[in-house]
């Protein structure tokens, strides 16, 4: 039987000089948040720091409250009203308009929102609080399949 | 005697399985902005790069001008108007309100603001510049204690 | 012949207590982005987080869009009508004027976009989408010298 932590380190052997040692795969289907917080939780062990980071410039990864949905929804509503699409009048200075609409807001989000994020971990544990959870969060409104890469970095003792 | 880093490295192994190396407490008093940089280099040995991390997601870590405190109030003057009171007419699309009305304003500029800061660490020294100060930017009204947990990395040699 | 990696070694060792490993130093002149993904490239090695740290409170550094170079003049079209200069008549309750108009927008800019990047490096290689590159974002109108410091922490393995 091969623990926990043998098999996260098989894996990283494995995939040797090409490959973050975590990836997750996130299909979203419009504008909005995606929790991952499990799937994170599932891979994570060792003490240190993990970074996670999506290779993409169109959405973000958030921590933010996961306990009343609601929260999710509202963040969403600010965004589109701060950035709303290129073809709405107060947008018509932009330049960068024929992938659509919502493509230079999405860049726009995607530069005020985190590229990546960083979260201590003690014994596998990310030392998240009470109500902080893991989402990506997707500016496109087609469906995506998004792809954020995981690294940790040992703690000094 | 103990030196610095020797306490350091004690404190890590009496905390064990369970806690972050380091942690700030943090009293807050209303929105603003409150900085902790001499508190964090108190405790910062080593050469690598410290993480800081905030465990709310009603308030954020910000580094910014440590100069003229007008910078500070100007910043929370800013974040007000950009993201005003839930009972404010043009936030009335916000649904998730019953915590009061600094609550989701709250939630959207920690989303905006840093949840985590990164700093270079040479030698126990922060590698900052000559103006840059660590904050808690607290967004909300009531007083708060804030929990910010730190961890440091080695630099590769 | 000295390797790519022993010479990075030896420079930390030269440098010592007192320096980052790696050090870029950007030119700018005026507002705007400005792309060093290749400058970083040429420095890194080894397998692990990458931070990169600008030592300032009024230029950010971004991960965007490197394809299409109007992304980067939307960008900051976007960022200077959300945050105009403070003569303008929008502004007039900012109080830290004396250092021009284009100071204050410049920290609140520095506020809402990254201080620090992390991206996960694998045997020297970053871990960069297809379509991300490394800016400084310039918030301020004369011309500047930046200073930005990196650090590789190692993968736990």
């Amino acid at each position: 039987m091969i623990s926990k932590s043998s098999a996260q380190t098989l894996a990283l052997t494995e995939l040797g000089r090409d490959t973050c040692p975590m990836e997750w795969q996130i299909k979203t289907s419009g504008a909005g948040l995606y929790e991952f917080t499990r799937d994170v939780a599932a891979k994570v062990t060792g003490t240190g720091v993990l970074t996670l980071f999506v290779q993409h410039t169109s959405c973000s990864l958030l921590i933010q409250e996961n306990a009343d949905p609601e929260v999710q929804t509202d963040l969403a509503a600010f965004f589109d009203r701060l950035v709303p699409p290129s073809d709405h009048p107060r947008m018509s200075y932009l330049r960068h308009t024929y992938e659509g609409p919502d493509d230079m807001p999405a860049h726009i989000k995607a530069a005020m929102l985190p590229t990546s994020l960083q979260i201590p971990v003690i014994s596998g544990e990310m030392q998240l609080g009470t109500w902080q959870g893991i989402y990506i969060f997707e500016h496109k409104t087609v469906p995506h399949l998004r792809r954020v890469v995981g690294m940790m970095v040992g703690a000094v003792r």
